[in-house]
């Protein structure tokens, strides 16, 4: 039991999610959302208590505000938050990247006590439609704090991810946006690459020659956009260093097939099945640590 | 019923799924494997009538080898075939690549009759361990023509397609290589550099940080890195060709990131969007249309 009146900004899918997975394990839920059909639907299925698409009013009486929008969405509504509670609040953030979301945290006045956080799970279709009670559940959940954050709130957010079955991870926001950007932000532009290059030669025949293997690697192109535009202007630095990267891991292996040099290309071919196997393998020992 | 004594070399993925698709369905098959343990356990299965590991007496009787090897095996057994059977046979095969094959059959003396092919299925594990009777069902299995083709062997495989409940397609060897380096090769490619570029980061917190997104795209990765070798060694030039325009494609990308180009970056996002959903349906019509 989570024993706060909780405010979720956003119910999309991991607002959404949450305020699902949360049901009847906490005090009250008041949802915020700009879409009628959202609001209407949350309510129906009684993830939440109260709906308004009036962020000023929704906050206005909660313990603890959520905010589960685009990341500059959130970064717009923590410069907001002072005037709109000059009382302060305890503040939570489902943000995909931490760096700017927890620089806004920090310059919150003292009367709020914020955590940053980012659940590692997703889909690649959004909005509360996709929303599903058992999202977090055990996922990996990072929290980052900030110069706000207060053992109170960490308390508080660590009851809450115990509720949806998630597993609590605290990292530096740098160190998260170092690791996302690995894990989900190049992932997804290599994939959103490969849908636009394959699309691109308009071939009728490409979608029937094609099966599981371009399937999983285009998946994530089938990301909200507007989300991404967010994720990848609020991680630039990150992204692009890593972009210019992994172009030269590209450039390596293109060259080693040009020249033929078999016994080199072998070896790249062989170390990323090693990894991969290696990566499996790791996620399964994280796996039955959790269960 | 697929009247033929065939002999298939290689008890792989393919053709130990092949085999096992085929049981019971046809005069007999002859399995040609170099391990022990895969002419064991195919046999044990009844996969097999017959095995040996001696290509030379397992094509000796066939009515219709089957070439199911790495791209280089099926050359080199397409240039020592008329040694082994003089008085020609009926020859298919299900090589990854089609235009070096199409053209080793092409070359075959006129007492042969050859069709290539290539199933559009697969798994990122390979062996006979992963083979599995329906691996081709209601998958697409791509044919292409050569100089040795007739119709007499067209009719047969189609015969055998039509048992294992694959979807034949026709296509030309380059057409097919260029198909296949855009929906397998270059994904691959990509898959694997993804690995590469996340593994050297040696950083502990970064699988406990990964989800689906960052699975599907690698997934690729975990292929067969000797079928892979043949693969891009023998579609070098179109791989190439992709690689550079893919590579474009990314420079295009990280070029409106760094600029923060927010509306063209916000253009480039919603087309992978849309065309990936277009993907999508096109694949759930051909699917609905086949069943």
């Amino acid at each position: 039991m989570v024993d706060q009146r909780l405010c979720i900004a956003g119910l999309g899918l991991m607002g959404g999610s949450l305020a699902l997975a949360l049901k009847g394990k906490t005090r009250q839920i008041i949802g915020v959302d700009r879409h009628a059909a959202t609001r209407q639907q949350a309510l129906a299925d009684g993830a939440v208590d109260v709906v308004t698409k009036d962020l000023a009013s929704g906050v206005a009486e909660a313990d603890l505000v959520i905010l589960a929008t685009p990341v500059r969405t959130i970064l717009s509504i923590l410069r907001e938050l002072p005037a709109l509670r000059p009382d302060g609040c305890l503040v939570f953030d489902m943000g995909s990247t931490k760096l700017a979301i927890n620089e806004a945290m920090s310059a919150l006045p003292e009367s709020f006590a914020a955590l940053g956080g980012h659940p590692m799970c997703g889909k690649e279709t959004a909005g509360y439609g996709a929303a599903d009670a058992d999202l977090f559940r055990d996922k990996t959940f990072i929290l980052t704090r900030n110069q706000r954050s207060t053992e109170a709130v960490e308390e508080i957010i660590l009851a809450m991810l115990a509720e949806i079955g998630a597993n609590p991870l605290f990292l530096s926001a740098e160190h998260h946006d170092q690791l996302v950007a690995t894990v989900s932000h190049l992932p997804y532009l290599l994939s959103a690459a490969l849908m636009r290059f394959a699309s691109a030669q308009e071939d009728p025949a490409l979608w029937q020659t094609s099966a599981s293997g371009f399937r999983d690697v285009s998946r994530l192109a089938g990301s909200d956009p507007h989300m991404l535009l967010d994720i990848l202007l609020t991680n630039k630095t990150v992204v692009l260093e890593q972009l210019e990267a992994y172009s030269g891991e590209l450039a390596a292996v293109k060259q080693l097939l040009a020249e033929e040099d078999e016994e080199a290309l072998a070896d790249w071919l062989s170390s990323a099945q090693r990894q991969y196997i290696g990566y499996r393998q790791a996620k399964k020992a994280l796996e039955s640590d959790n269960s």
